[in-house]
């Protein structure tokens, strides 16, 4: 039996496996933490313990096993540690009674930050460049090619939430002229919202996606949306490899009518080094834009929160369902 | 005899070599160019034509052939396609009464969207990530490494012209506190102004460097300044290699004394592949953070507005001497 040194009358708390544990890192400190992934029956032993475990805390886009949640019949809340919460059921929660919560805003300025990233160096050559001196084509060649720079575009924002909002205070600096589209009107923000996706992509040289995947976002970025941000556009992806037809992306890429891409999640994830070993003009980057020091704290911060107010009968923050 | 096939009654300007022409791409269209490069003695074919010659255009950061000026005895301006001047000896200027010129702000925009763009890569890993990826290592070793993001730090600028102003721009679009160090207080400034260098290094942990290159600013970053800004640090350089001691850089960057370098500007350029090689920590571009497709259209604009005007005996704009 696989159970922590913790006091045994504390209350325990369910993470979804190994890495969750690792990435909180000791926030939880005072909960009994379960550890089911360590016992060669993992099911199993979660229920020995399962009438005390009322909260499951998981990664957002990771697929949370539904063998988990059968097992624990007191679950009362799921808590994800990001802002998309795409990995788990809604139907499965809202049937057994189950409260879901993110983290809010808790990381939106690192995804923006690293959404900018991705912009600059696909715009400004950084990686190519980086490999011009290096490889001393510099000396031997000249100077590199004239590339083109974002506060000369205009943007598309898919998906105003707090990640969409952050990145548009960003390239507000840049004086980059910015547009949105979500399925819904929000009458108190400032920025135009294009009458259609097919609009903004229309209107835009850059189109960052920022919205949550879900199947009603799924390939909503299809063929014509690539198409309209065209062979001078890039198209910017921080939220789900979902949202974006893949092959139709890496189609456009091929034939030059879409100029750039910049990905930072995939349609399988880790992404096929194979299938993009040949695609031209796109930056990688593994699915760390919700990532930094300062935004893994807070997220910590938010988790143990919504844990302590959920066992003292509160009201958790940034509930989903 | 190389002369162009243009007008030979229009004025003639002279073009410090065969780039800055090329770069021009008929801006000057209408004037005679002399093309003396192409001539077996450069000079001797100059001093043909020399009493014409009222206008020299050089790149402002290579050095300024005094033979050309020599050779052009009513040259009234040397107008530089760039912010900097360094390249020019402004004694040389004032002894014969020669007027300096610049394009003032034209490329301030790409600039700055350069030194973002570094810093935003050095901070979110860019091309170590890319690389993650392509290699496999998201699959083989997993998750990348947890790393910093610039909207968490607090950012010094050495230098507040219009560069300079163009990053505090962007940085403020990012949330990040930002302070500011040069010789001169500037009054109407709403940000704050360190007490010295020393100060905003300590106080910074991304330093920007966008002050001119020129004997007063040479080595002005020097081991002191590169240690202050420390282990945890970023220096971003997108002014001239020279205000840097890059030798102490370098060590910095081998003994973690110094966390970070992004530079586009070099001691000597292009940047020897060996001095680099195994630096750590440090992503390269190859001095190419003052052009863009719309910057070069402005450059073109402003010089050839210049060149108009002086010879219209109209006062030129950005008038540096």
């Amino acid at each position: 039996m696989t159970r922590s040194a913790q006091n045994s009358t504390a209350p325990a708390v369910v993470t979804s496996d190994a890495m969750v544990c690792e990435v909180l890192n000791g926030a939880l400190g005072g909960y009994r933490m379960l550890r089911q992934w360590e016992a060669s029956d993992p099911i199993a032993m979660l229920r020995q313990d399962a009438a005390d475990v009322r909260v499951l805390v998981a990664f957002g886009s990771v697929p949370l096993r539904s063998d988990l949640i059968d097992a624990l019949p007191n679950l009362g809340l799921v808590q994800v540690m990001s802002a998309g919460y795409d990995g788990v059921d809604p139907a499965l929660l809202i049937e057994r009674g189950i409260q879901l919560a993110n983290v809010g805003e808790a990381n939106s300025g690192v995804v923006a930050d690293h959404a900018l990233a991705l912009a600059l160096a696909a715009r400004r050559h950084i990686i190519n460049g980086d490999n011009w001196v290096r490889t001393g084509q510099w000396d031997n060649v000249g100077r590199y090619p004239l590339v083109s720079t974002i506060s000369e575009e205009k943007a598309g924002i898919l998906g105003l939430g707090h990640i969409g909002r952050s990145i548009a205070r960003r390239l507000a600096g840049f004086g980059v002229e910015t547009a949105w589209w979500g399925p819904r009107p929000k009458p108190d923000e400032s920025l135009p919202r294009a009458d259609s996706l097919l609009a903004l992509a229309k209107a835009s040289s850059l189109l960052f996606i920022s919205c949550p995947g879900a199947p009603e976002t799924e390939k909503l970025v299809d063929r014509n949306v690539i198409e309209a941000v065209g062979a001078d556009g890039l198209i910017i992806n921080v939220s789900r490899g979902s949202v974006v037809d893949e092959d139709a992306l890496i189609d456009a890429l091929r034939n030059g009518r879409l100029g750039w891409a910049a990905l930072d999640v995939f349609e399988k994830e880790p992404a096929p080094v194979a299938r993009w070993a040949d695609v031209p003009n796109v930056v990688l980057s593994p699915h760390h834009a919700g990532v930094s020091f300062g935004a893994l704290d807070e997220i910590r911060k938010r988790v143990r929160e919504n844990v302590d107010r959920f066992h003292a009968g509160e009201p958790v923050l940034n509930r989903i369902i």
